[in-house]
């Protein structure tokens, strides 16, 4: 069986609400699994000196209609929420807690967040959000509530964070395939033709 | 007739070359012409705080093998000229001039421009380089020679800046259909699709 795929994605970015969607499926079809890898742009950004993409003059309006363009295109429910870009350190917490405990429910998390994130434009910032959210999917708010300021926990974050950027990551969805990178949710095409081509 | 397409692109973007290369034989299948207006990007990033693609930390890494990758899928020879970014205002300036009288010649220039410089990897920067590759396609060297530094032509490219900015380009290739923008050498395939069904 080939090797795992490889998708960092921060919770607080919309194209990587939409790759999210799709980027299991995608891999699926020719055989491989996917490693799901949040991390938090905020930490890249300090190394590449970006800012959050829609709070760049031009480039954030165009984004906001490329967004909703694309969402409707891929039949994706979309709605920003109000309070945007915003923090998804807890988001990231919660998932790598759950990830060693159950990594299919973890997958559920990351989709349930993205999916009240974006699709409900609700504000998943806090930790009481996203605590409610996974208590939804049958988690114990108390432990996941205690595991969101636990030190382990967020050396955890932090570590994966540092991995993320060391392999390159600078935005979201990054994905990469054997060492191959493929940034952006409009690679997605191109994600497939790698996978079903071996590379070119 | 359908209105053509707008085609927004800087002769110092590696990714402009790229689709250069492709969108008027797109355009063309579903009817529709292309208006080539190179304009500066160094005067949008003036606007977005933006900087050169390839000089920013990780992503400018990414973005020399994303370059390579896509132009070895698209079988466009590609080769970065050593001295880069560079400016690209005597090509505009070139460009307009000779757009004035005779826009299928200027269609030709901008393409042997960006010939030069992403697949043969020459330094175009210069006056001197701009006008010997004019030359080469039967423009008079005198003539471009003294409009590169005339004022009305000068005037004439500062006003297509502004109107590139003002109609929200922040980047190379900038497309618009009808109002409707795509930015970026990977959206070709959702401008393509736009041009086929009238958008979504």
């Amino acid at each position: 069986m080939p090797d795992p795929v490889d998708f960092y994605f921060d919770f607080s970015s919309p194209y990587g609400y939409l790759a999210a969607r799709k980027i299991d499926g995608i891999a699926a079809k020719y055989g491989r699994g996917v490693i799901w890898r949040p991390y938090l742009l905020g930490a890249a950004f300090k190394t590449t000196g970006q800012q959050p993409l829609l709070n760049i003059p031009l480039k954030g309006d165009y984004a906001r209609r490329d967004l909703a363009r694309t969402a409707r295109r891929e039949g994706a429910p979309f709605r920003l929420p109000e309070k945007f870009p915003f923090l998804s350190v807890a988001a990231c917490r919660a998932f790598y807690w759950l990830s060693d405990r159950d990594s299919v429910l973890a997958r559920a998390l990351a989709l349930a967040l993205y999916d009240a994130a974006f699709a409900q434009g609700r504000d998943i910032s806090g930790g009481e959000a996203v605590v409610g959210i996974a208590a939804g999917l049958g988690v114990d708010a108390g432990e996941l509530t205690a595991a969101l300021s636990d030190p382990g926990v967020k050396a955890r974050l932090a570590a994966e964070v540092d991995a993320a950027i060391a392999r390159g990551a600078f935005g979201s969805p990054y994905i990469v395939i054997d060492g191959e990178p493929f940034w952006g949710n409009d690679k997605l095409q191109e994600v497939e033709a790698w996978l079903k081509t071996g590379g070119w």
